[in-house]
């Protein structure tokens, strides 16, 4: 029986961007946890530049931009954001203009998702230190102002934690379900990174949409439960009113939702998420970063310890591994 | 039918570290030549630490040295050695122990793939400035020491260009052979780069032994063509030690090998090649460096633009993105 919901992603507007599927594959250490099998969703595998999530909103962003004949999209972010430089990626790849806009200053040397942007050839705007707010406001002045000189432009906005973007995830779950079926993995636990909300709206919706066949786990990096909540419903009735078909469930009820592991927020190290880098990358010989990566893995193993996850459980990894570069 | 290098493929010793098959898809950037269908290979997405080539090695050079009781491993090359990085990488991964050894000063600031090493926490050994003869004497030294104290040691020699590290390549024109079936392509000339000549011994060996699906161009990113050749040639005679299944056919005669774009060899840019990094990021969203990968794309530019490659033609990009890092 096909769902809905993959008629729609079908035949949405969509750009190709993604190496699809990317792989899904066993993690080696976690023998010590006895009921568990552990696995990773190589989503820092997508293919384009530096790889991560962002790829997969990417295709459907862009894909409404260029069907609606925008030539210059314009993107905004701290100056190691992932999503500044992976949109600058794909825009290389699709022959679109791209200008970022960042808060924070031009730094003389040039390091990690910076040094690619510059490979890239992208036109980069640093706007100083200021807040996001400011920095939005910024961005939506340029893109006007090349509206009115006749240049068709798009933002990418609220660092593609849109309606349209969050169909990258859901896709993503039409993806794993199939891998799941070949592999014959059966009730899979996913712990994906909650930030803006994105990623977890993306895979809450696909996962009500294709008849819950994962159970959800979103461990926060930035805010706190409730806030991250509003953030997740509010992209996700976006994504209803784009797609016309509306999620019964309410969302804490078909996903759980933690902001234990968060320590004092974005960008925020605490001492187990430190740690854990390196344990990761000591496992398994896979890099993890800091701000998006390393804390989803902390609350994983808590869960695995407490009981709390058993059977499949699956670390999708969103990938930063050029902001990695400019983290030591 | 079954060819006898599968059969061999199939039951020597080896472990697990590549997600393959790694994609296999078009390249956008090509149009402007009329009668070339162009694809990349990403092999920069083997999924093990930061991908690359080596990956495919090491299955076959690690297999080994599990197979003997080794649980020290020893690893070679300068400061940002692919190999050492992903050696690391893999000893992480199966849980042996991991030593490298670098002709170089080691730097205050820890850059690239150093930065790499030092979360994967390997034991590093910095010599100062020496030829990489004196390195791989003093490698050679260490893994005697060890082995005196009773510990098993595996030196991967000559950076993992061996008879055995060249059976990933062999493997790999299998994995090449299946896609292009499955997509539909037909007569693809396959761009790759020669340094040691690891890649290229394995490919053209693969290629006879599957009955040459490809056509096979080495582009020489180190050596003039003659001492290219002699390398690849001491290889695929270790191979044919190793599997007992001799190729018929000389190195010359199976492939096309060019020192044409090398410059001034090894690690030494050239004018086209600097330009090529960006050209090539620019049009395709995707990452190439200064060392292995960029002279292999100018070249394979060349010889389209020149009339020698015709239809489906592939760039084999051999990674190295841990290193892009250190080189600007
Ligand atoms: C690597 C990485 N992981 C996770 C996220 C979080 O995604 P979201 O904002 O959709 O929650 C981001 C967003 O920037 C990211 O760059
Ligand atoms: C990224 C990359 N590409 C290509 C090569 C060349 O391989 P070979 O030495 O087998 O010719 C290497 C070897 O170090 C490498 O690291």
């Amino acid at each position: 029986m096909r769902e809905r919901i993959e008629d729609f992603l079908d035949r949405t507007e969509r750009v190709q961007l993604l190496a699809a599927p990317t792989p899904l594959h066993a993690l080696s250490g976690f023998s010590e946890y006895k009921d568990v099998q552990a696995y990773i969703k190589r989503d820092d595998m997508t293919g384009l530049g530096p790889g991560g999530n962002k790829v997969r909103s990417l295709e459907y962003i862009l894909g409404e931009a260029v069907s609606i004949g925008c030539k210059k999209i314009l993107a905004a972010g701290p100056v190691q954001s992932n999503l500044c430089t992976l949109t600058a990626a794909a825009c290389a790849r699709l022959g679109l203009e791209c200008e970022l806009v960042h808060n924070g200053e031009e730094p003389e040397k040039k390091e990690g998702n910076l040094l690619l942007n510059g490979l890239l050839g992208t036109v980069s705007h640093f706007l100083g230190s200021c807040d996001s707010s400011e920095r939005n406001a910024y961005t939506e002045e340029l893109a006007a102002s090349y509206e009115k000189a006749g240049i068709p432009s798009y933002v990418v906005r609220n660092g593609a934690t849109t309606g349209r973007g969050a169909l990258g995830y859901t896709a993503a779950v039409r993806e794993m379900k199939r891998q799941c079926e070949e592999m014959q993995i059966h009730n899979m636990t996913i712990f994906a990174p909650g930030g803006n909300g994105g990623v977890a709206a993306g895979l809450i919706y696909g996962n009500e949409m294709l008849g819950r066949p994962f159970r959800i786990v979103i461990i926060s990096v930035e805010d706190d439960r409730d806030t991250l909540i509003r953030h997740i419903e509010k992209t996700i009735h976006e994504t209803e009113k784009i797609t016309g078909i509306t999620m019964e469930a309410a969302v804490e009820e078909t996903a759980e939702i933690s902001d234990l592991y968060r320590g004092a927020g974005w960008g925020m190290d605490t001492r187990e998420s430190k740690e854990e880098i390196l344990r990761f990358s000591r496992q398994e010989g896979i890099f993890i970063e800091n701000i998006y990566n390393s804390k989803v893995v902390v609350g994983m193993k808590d869960w695995i310890r407490k009981g709390k996850a058993k059977g499949a459980v699956c670390y999708l990894h969103t990938g930063g591994f050029g902001s990695l570069f400019a983290q030591y």
